[in-house]
């Protein structure tokens, strides 16, 4: 262990040892272009005021819905006015899920029926209507599920997120394995439907929605997220011995599949206009709040790295557009067809950036591209330190950008400090009021400064 | 500046390689006795429960108040629940200010009155309860006060955060000149009144407050501050050259002094019992709010500690201390206390940790000591990274630890994410619900493991 942070230590010092010659030319001039641009976010930046309009006068943007749509014209006059060259809109198909009439829940502890809240996971099929009456078993663990009797039954999975985990995307990753395979698991086995404790890191009374994916060789059966205050009740007095019954209904269903499309704004590159540069976010949301931090902030951040750059009267070398995806939370249709565009049209896509962890405080840029490209990153690390952005170190970069890895583009993440981001994720309390305007802003600022730098010198 | 970071990595570097012997037989040991003090706190701890008690329980604690009795016994009972060896009360003298009835405000433009928001700053004297009503003339600079007539004025010190400076602490310190001594120098040219634009970093209706300090040749005229929305709004409507007038009503007075209460709870030094390592935070806090950030949350991490340690069995060398300070918002009574104290009884304080900074993620541990110690603090940071803390280069500790510097005590201060402090900071807003119990607990695991490490091998 200790070995290990040493060498990193070693060859962070050697690499920068050895990019000196070129760093100490261009270090004081590209450090006073990145303050310029600081500056132009951190004072002038609209991208707090885009979220308002996004959450407060659009709202919930679940794809296939009108606010979808309204949501797509509303990021495309907001592009225009980022003073982007080109902006226009990319059709793409997503998959149509609605929730229906607002669910029912109870549950029956002792003869004493109690209102609960729960939400539909999306995509899920819900009851039609009719209440689903059975008891409830728990499960803890996803192998559990073979070794209890579930069938007739309703499955509580109760996997909660690993409060040791200091990164709280490890933990929303390794329990959320409940949520997208539990109830085609749990159907195998006979269930009747399943409740899912909320993917959350805090202890409330707001379930979490979020995407299932059913496996097509067993019924379609109802999955509702409940609250983890929820959850926790209903696991101990099952532990207790006694017997809960749990009431459901629901309306939920999939309808088919509706036109919609990403927003692209671009800066033509001056001098390498082929190369293209792509930051991103995603325009969809879940239907229960207002997409605020997931993912209305990644939106506002890329326009705003438009803004700044023609702000600051900037004429990038490579091309810089900024994509404003559709349906990234229940089907990636956006993506696959920004993908196929581009492969159509034999695009040279050198680098993409995504933003979708929040609009937090940012720490880093995760990295997912060769060593050699990875090491030129870590060069401009220095770069960043001043504005608070310091780790380089981890994989990673997100599911809208994540497809271009297939033609060879190299991809990025901003790294946000998201130890929040699971107390509202995909809840009801994902609202405009939950962003804080200075973090947004210095993260569409480390943003527009990576973005830069890959537009002036390439990778 | 390039040439300055390559040293910086150089030198950090050569310390890391300096170091080794001694870390490479101790790291792995160290690494996992913090590993299991940060599953403690991230599991089990019980900051953000006394927090709530804090706020909720007890709420706003102005020196010399009964909540802030009240808070002192609470305090005692935590710090006994946490398991402390030795729990006491530290007496100490406190400046008593009282607001008295809420204050009214209004200004008058083109003959329209109109109701606004205000507040008393900290150790100011009210209007007695008599309307003062008289021209508003605005100062951006502090030095503008000569140059305008503020004679029979109110001033309306009109100074910004400075959005550009990423360390929100930099701009607080810049701009609250105005606050603490923009009401006497007013004063010394005449005005009859002051009105500080609040030091808050968002656009909002909040007044903040905070201390002023009075130079006694000067007449104490009454200081209140207005909003940063109040501010803009009056700013421009001088600026368009039309007058405005305020009327102001207040009550606050200082009464006297009173007797208050340090708190603290001792883990007696397994080896060195009489080397002394303080961790504290500010039990007392504005009349405003409930004092979560500012500075409940400093005071329940510094009880985590003890909690946190005594759970996981560790008997430390050095005697740990926290300490639960009395009386920083408004004349430092505590800390001055706890000063004479250790001198009087000669004690040997080697390390002193103050948590005043917001409840929010850590980031890093400012540093106030020698250089050689301040190295042997260095050695230690690759033991933090894992937990987001990575930035030791600042200087500093914080108010009520700082006085110990005169006994040649090694200071630091927990470094936080502070980009929303300064929008709730002294304001109403500073309730629970603004924190996170993540966020919080994660202070607390560091602060815990930098205090065992000091505890360990000393300084």
């Amino acid at each position: 262990m200790k070995l290990f942070l040493s060498f990193s230590v070693l060859f962070f010092f050697a690499t920068l040892t050895k990019a000196q010659p070129s760093l100490n030319i261009s270090y004081i001039s590209d450090s006073t272009q990145i303050k310029n641009l600081a500056d132009e976010v951190m004072i002038r930046s609209t991208a707090y005021k885009n979220l308002r309009t996004l959450c407060k006068e659009i709202g919930p943007r679940l794809s296939g819905s009108s606010n979808a749509l309204r949501a797509v014209y509303a990021g495309k006059k907001m592009l225009e006015a980022a003073g982007a060259d080109t902006v226009y809109l990319q059709p793409c198909i997503v998959p149509h899920w609605v929730r229906g009439a607002k669910e029912e829940g109870y549950i029956l502890i002792n003869g004493t029926k109690e209102k609960i809240k729960l939400t539909s996971l999306g995509n899920s099929e819900g009851t039609n209507g009719k209440l689903i009456n059975a008891d409830v078993v728990e499960i803890k663990k996803m192998e559990d599920i073979s070794r209890v009797n579930v069938k007739g039954k309703v499955v509580l999975i109760n996997i909660e997120m690993n409060p040791t985990y200091i990164k709280t995307f490890r933990a929303y990753g390794e329990s959320g394995v409940g949520r997208r395979a539990g109830p085609s698991l749990a159907a195998e086995y006979g269930a009747v439907a399943v409740m899912v404790r909320s993917l959350a890191s805090n202890e409330d009374d707001h379930p979490h929605t979020g995407a299932t994916v059913y496996n097509d060789s067993f019924p379609k059966i109802p999955a509702v997220a409940i609250s983890t205050q929820m959850a926790n009740k209903i696991s101990s007095v099952l532990q207790s011995g006694k017997t809960v019954k749990a009431m459901i209904k629901s309306n939920c269903k999939m309808i088919g599949t509706a036109n919609s499309f990403n927003v692209i704004g671009e800066i033509r590159g001056a001098k390498f206009p082929a190369q293209i540069i792509t930051v991103g976010g995603h325009l969809d949301s879940w239907d229960l709040a207002e997409g605020a931090h997931d993912d209305g902030t990644g939106v506002v951040q890329s326009i705003e790295i438009i803004r700044s750059i023609k702000a600051q009267g900037i004429k990038p070398l490579r091309t810089i557009r900024a994509v404003l995806f559709m349906n990234e939370e229940n089907g990636g249709g956006g993506s696959k067809a920004y993908l196929q565009n581009a492969k159509q049209k034999k695009e040279q896509h050198i680098f993409a950036l995504e933003s979708d962890a929040g609009g937090f405080t940012p720490r880093g840029f995760n990295l997912d591209m060769s060593l050699e490209k990875e090491q030129k990153v870590k060069e401009w690390a220095p770069l960043f330190y001043q504005y608070g952005v310091y780790d380089f170190k981890e994989k990673g970069s997100g599911s809208d950008v994540g497809p271009l890895k297939e033609i060879g583009t190299s991809l990025a993440g901003l790294q946000t400090d998201s130890q929040r981001y699971f107390d509202l994720h995909h809840a009801e309390t994902d609202v405009f009021e939950a962003v804080s305007k200075r973090e947004l802003d210095l993260g569409a600022m480390n943003m527009a400064a990576l973005i830069w730098l890959v537009s002036e010198y390439g990778l």
